[in-house]
């Protein structure tokens, strides 16, 4: 398996994992319905466990644009594997999304609010706020980056066990700083369903809300530079 | 212990504990009654991690028939032992469906809705549609089989350890693609179970659900060989 | 440190944290009040967690008769050391108690229902039905026994890790057998708490029930006894 | 990086990811509106995770100036590191506040309840008792500082890995002994938002209750130091 392949499946599973707990918890008469962000939070964090996981044999296990160009910046990775790990990231985001909304389809129709069909697919901010949801998703990835960064280091990584600590920090940065805009902290994970959201023929869906779009891929970016460059800096 | 010995103990820890969650949430005046998704999923999870602890020593801890399938189709385990472990495995989902419903049985009678008694037993779609629902079991069981195989592969592999990574496969599959038909995700815990509530004097119960029977089970197995032959592929 | 003192401190913190988490959630105006069964599960099985931490170094860390006996009974332990054993369980279970009513003292006068005062201490049934009851607890407690004994077996122990799949254990029991009489699964953390309850100036507090006290003991012996057995059985 | 920097960074990730879990929980159009004592229970568990995880290391990752004091009254570290770790978790507690401030602020306005918004920064007990209030505070942190000298014992420490077993009896606190203040358990985790919350232009502010801010001081240098002498004495 290339890292192509890791990343392309990890991400893909991340997606899958993570577009069908939100599925489950904002779509009409899924068992899940209504089932609070204890689920959202836990679900996200298992799909990262997963996702993580599936890709470690092969890639580094990013899963997230943000994560891989902070890492090439302070000179982890080398930025020759920048291109097939982001394109990776955002194909089997796309991959991921369409399964989860296969797995999901009968649900749609019966859920009448067109805003939770686009929340299955990718994230809308609580209190639309362009500075403060940047702001918001810029903390939150500087978090996830810079909390990667201590668990991958030497003599704390612990290899596909990784998996653990980072599902942790992502249940973590869920539950807390993922409250304002339902944090995207990766852009690969919003854009790349924002997308399929476009694409599919999802039953009485509203347009993608591309005005956000950018926010969910700036913020991260930022917040993860901020964060290696911290972490460099801190030697 | 042998093998035979492993997956029945196993598959039945996991189906008494996994049916007397269900018990807990849906039956009139249980101490967890309407408790909610989270616990729905975190208790079969913990039921994956108790049934593989017992079922290790002795066992390869499949204790789902899809997953022995899949793991012999691409040569992971001898075709020679697979008849052994689905027996086990449909005989131990029985014995520990009876125990879980001795563990609830005052609180049957109570429950008026036979529907909810039956969910007790064995998986009822959100929204009836036979593709659709196999579509979610195939989707849901690709995941748990494609996962397993990276958890179970050499130099991820804890030996009894695995029960950890595996249990939080299966939350995360409990919260996020389990939503619409309720993750069967295995034939042994469909249909054994279901058995059994054909069989035992439950209270004011309704028929079993024959006609979906099969897609527990069909659902399942698609996507288990799916997820063996990709995982194959990708070598 | 010796066993004895092991066994009283783990006990202790296992009944400050078990007994505070259902003060938490049936107390008025704790800021925990009615946060339900997850609450309730996870509180017990982070109290099991913490008391095996803390005994663990010292001796073998079973914090409950149940085990004790089970463990002797098959020549796990020698009969020597039961007794210090099971006094130290019982005494630092009440010491526990006595610390978790401290914690919460201001909030029992404000609940009105005594039952729900007696509910802190000890278990109550949901639907009383002594047979039932019985084979609930002696169900649960095998579960415990069962579980426990492949967890703390050669080859699969982990010393003072072992604390972390034997709360997951008790997580998954507590979510699942545990619903019809509160899982006692323990005669020390049911029946030193229950003399606590009796002996303690309790705001406004009924009788301690001691009509059902034998089955919280009883049901775990016997459950506890039987897993034991089948466990040397299979051996 | 020194261990100034350690316990500096260390904190403030605790109090950014704390801080903004009872923001998601308590304030007005957040996600996480009303989710729950599960949610905050967890929500500061993976804080004080993260929190260890990027504070081990160059510290020791004690976050808590009761953790310190206590470890030092003891001899387990040198006095002469005190004031640097405590000035680091202090200044880390403020510098983590207002980030998660800042991640929130559009949610202090359309929350009307001063209450609210001075429970995102420090604790409130449920019911006001001083006498009452310091001995929750005290038990709280008896447990916290007790079952952190077993985890981070030799024979029993994980390095890094100590923060997984920190974290879950940091879960076990808040699910328990928690409910009846609020578990500060940690005077820079009190103090040190409560500071800010005077200090910041929050929207609708109420003062900082002062009257208040001496008992999660107190209270958990008491309990942190009643639990290391007890410790030692154990010997």
């Amino acid at each position: 398996m290339t890292p192509f392949l890791g990343e392309f499946i990890g991400t893909g599973m991340l997606i899958l994992l993570g577009q069908t707990v939100v599925s489950n918890v904002v779509l009409q008469q899924s068992k899940g319905h209504n089932s609070g962000w204890i689920v959202i939070s836990f679900g996200w964090a298992m799909a990262v466990f997963v996702g993580v996981y599936c890709a470690t044999p092969s890639s580094k296990a990013h899963l997230n644009p943000a994560i891989t160009l902070s890492f090439a910046m302070i000179g982890k990775i080398p930025w020759s594997i920048v291109p097939a790990y982001i394109a990776a990231q955002f194909l089997g985001a796309m991959a991921g999304s369409l399964v989860a909304w296969l797995c999901f389809r009968p649900h749609f129709a019966p859920t009448a609010d067109a805003n939770l069909k686009l929340a299955v697919f990718c994230t809308i901010p609580a209190i639309r706020s362009p500075f403060d949801n940047l702001m918001t998703e810029l903390i939150a990835t500087f978090v996830l980056v810079f909390g990667a960064l201590f668990i991958a280091s030497p003599g704390s990584s612990l290899g596909a066990l990784d998996a653990l600590p980072v599902s942790l920090l992502v249940l973590g940065i869920g539950l807390g700083p993922g409250g304002p805009t339902g944090y995207a902290i990766n852009p690969a994970r919003d854009l790349g369903p924002r997308i399929m959201h476009a694409l599919l023929p999802v039953a009485g869906k509203r347009d993608s809300d591309w005005a956000y779009a950018w926010i969910p891929v700036a913020g991260p970016v930022l917040g993860g530079l901020i964060a290696a460059f911290l972490y460099k800096m801190l030697g």
